[in-house]
Parts: C-alpha cells; structure tokens; sequence
C-alpha cells in the first residue's frame, strides 16, 4: 500500500503528502529552489497527481511554494529556524543567515501598568524603559518586539547602538553578568491591520507570538518582551527531553 | 508619563495595552471572567478610553474576550497550556483542565515517502503505522495530529485504546523503556479551509503547527508527528537557559 488511501478525502491525503513537503523545504532539500515534477511527487508519495497538486496549493497559501505554469513548483522564500534550545537574541541565532537590523519605533520611560511592574518585581509606580522595535533580516520585516527593561539596565541603552545589536547583548555588558533564564509564552495568532501593514503582511497572517521575561544570571528579572514574528518567515526549533526535571 | 504616549499612533497604544492584557487573560487575573470597565482599564493602563476599546476589539478579534454593549468584557473561552519544558503528551500536560479524548480518523500500514522513512532510520520499502486523530479537550476540538510510528511500537496501538491514552504513554508500555528526546519544530500557520472544517475554527485561523520526532531512551526514534494544534485554544509554555549547551 503506498502512502495514501484513496478511500480517504483527498483533502486529507493533500495535508499528508503537504507536511512532509514542508519539512523538506524548511530543511533545505530543494536547495536548488526547484521542486520535482507533479508525476515524480505523485510517485514518490504513492498518491495520485490530483493529491500532489492540491499538497502543493496548500504550501503555496503558506507562502512556502510559487508556482508557474509551464515552469513548475519553487520554494518561494526561506523560513529561518530560530533556536528554542537555549536563550539567544534573535541576531545570535540567526548569524549564518544574515545581517538583523533593528528600527526604533519607540523609547521612553514610563510607569508600566501592574502587570508589568509585578512580572519585574518592582513596587508599583516605579519607572521602565519602554522600547519597541520592528526587527529586519536583510532588510525583510521580520519581527515586532514591545520591550520593558528595568531603568538599572534599561536607561543606559539610550546611548547604545539598538540597529545593529541584540538586547541580550547589550544587557549583559551593562549588567556585568550574564543573563540567566528566560520564561517563555509562545501563541499562534493572526495579525492585525495594523501589525500586518508593520510587518508587511497580509491582514490575518499567521504569526508566532512569544512573551518572554529574561532574567540575569543572579535571579532578578530585567527584560520582558512581546514579540511577534512573522509564521511565515520563522520556525522555532528546539529539543524536549522525557526526563526533564520539573521546576 | 504614563503608560502610552499620545504622539503615537492609536494603533501602537492599543497593541501595547492588549499585549499586557492577552497575558493576564492567559495566567488568569480574570477568573471570574469579567474585566474591569473601560475607565478603570484606562486609569491603570495611563491610556485613553478610546486606546483601550481599541485594545479590547483587538483581543475580541482573537477570540480572547467578549464585549456586550452594556454589560461589558468578559473572558470568552479558556486557552489552555502546553508545557514546553518537557516532552509530554497532550492528557498528561492538559490533566488538570479536563479529559482528552481522541477520534482516530484512520490508521493503516503504509510505505511511508522517502522523507519518513529517512527520519525514522527506516530502509527504503520498510512499512509504518499511519494514525490520524483529531483531538479533543471536555470534547472540544484542540489538535489534528498526524501520525508515523515504527512498526515494533506502532503495530500493537491496533488493539490498544486510542480513544483516552496519549501515544507516549502507550509506546513506553509496548516498548518496555521510557522515551527519551524529541526533536521540535514550531510554526504559526493559517488554517486551509478544510483544516479549518476539521477543527472547527474560521478559514484562515491561526495554527500553531508542531513536527516532532520522538525517540526511545534508548535513541531509536519512533514517532514522528505533524501537529496543528487551535491557536485560539492553546498556548507553549517553558524556559529558556542562556548557558545552556549546544547540541
């Protein structure tokens, strides 16, 4: 038996073959930037030429595929991976990809809201830096990050070079120290109007949200962002062990 | 200053206020399910009436919350957590939320393409068990998981009970060894029509997509899913170690 059972909805066989698909592409098979024929796909996956062509529209609502009559199927625009195994800024982990660049959109000190002040275990009404920044890979949106820091390490930030280098980096000269762990919140959600127009996306787009507050390597939380990357440009990729502690 | 700077743009205050907000919804702050009035939103966010309607239409167009003219804002449905600190399965994680159950929407034994066997360190030709389910929380569908499994663990789930057991509980007893480490990949996706259908949710709905490849303690690797899992139902959440090893 191959692959797929044509007693099963086409539209079910079309998810099957399309998320192998789509592995293959994030992890560069078709590095060339051609995919095979429909007739080879057909074959390889034991499903029928219909079944590949309806895999392959799927891929191409994504964004992942164009494709052209006559000329064929090609990866429309790379995913970047970015890391879930340990904490890293986004120009850390995205390195070997290219350069991150960083607009300031916005950088004040506030008083934050009590939600805020709690998560940074300050007493409320006291000051933040507050700081928002739509970050690029080679000039291509990216992602938007909304960013409370702790005056401590916050405030000498304005005087940094936020275009070109992560907050982690910066932070940890500041503070001398290393930071140490970060809790993490990640959602699916659609964009927006408006974050859709920042991130030059179409309304609704898929986009991986992620709330996540950094502390310093001595325990004191210094760093809560909000961060919404574009699905279609990002992957997380990380590892998860059986035998974790819980903590 | 307060919390927002009337020099920006509405849209960028309202986004800000609903940052905050979406995170108190998530970890429970409105437990009783309604959240306090506009003006009192306003006062403590230091933002206009207006920036918080706006905020609060933002998070109604998630799916977060409810408005009724006249009675207010009220937490609309519970988005459950997804514990990313662990390998675990979907009962064991969601246990205190409710009961899981599964409808399998079929199961075979197939030659899986290339790409599969290549993951599960299978010869070409080698046969898998093929599993769909689509899974549900106090019956409300969450995920559509895809399913391959090596034949050893996979063939004996024939006569197991699919329906209330997560498959990692299962693999463990049939392979007589815990599992060990999973690898994960992570995307938001937008549902296609017919995902949508399945799960329930409007066309276009944020996805949050997982592939995971599991591995016995023992290395071997197993089970490898593609999992597309309620955006507006469920959230990943874990922590991060800046000094944690590569691998």
């Amino acid at each position: 038996m191959g692959m797929t059972d044509v007693r099963r909805p086409r539209a079910d066989r079309a998810r099957q073959v399309a998320d192998v698909l789509r592995r293959e592409i994030l992890y560069g098979r078709f590095r060339q930037g051609a995919l095979p024929l429909e007739g080879v796909l057909a074959r390889e996956f034991g499903a029928s030429r219909n079944t590949v062509r309806e895999a392959l529209g799927l891929l191409r609502e994504e964004g992942l595929v164009d494709r052209v009559p006559g000329v064929g199927t090609t990866v429309a625009g790379e995913k970047y991976p970015h890391g879930l195994h340990k904490l890293l800024g986004l120009a850390e982990t995205l390195r070997e990809h290219g350069e991150v660049t960083n607009e300031v959109r916005t950088m004040s000190v506030i008083v934050p809201p009590a939600a805020v002040a709690e998560r940074l275990r300050l007493p409320p009404g006291e000051q933040v830096v507050y700081l928002e920044r739509l970050r690029s890979l080679n000039g291509l949106p990216l992602s938007l990050d909304l960013t409370y820091l702790v005056r401590e390490v916050g405030e000498p930030l304005f005087d940094a070079d936020l275009t070109c280098n992560d907050i982690f980096v910066l932070l940890e000269g500041i503070a001398g120290q290393p930071l140490g762990m970060a809790e993490l919140t990640l959602e699916a959600v659609n964009a927006d109007p408006h974050t859709a127009a920042v991130l030059a996306v179409p309304r609704g787009s898929a986009l991986l949200m992620v709330e996540r507050l950094a502390h310093l390597a001595d325990g004191r939380p210094v760093d809560l962002e909000f961060i919404r990357f574009r699905g279609d440009r990002l992957t997380m990729r990380g590892h998860l062990r059986r035998d974790q502690e819980e903590d």
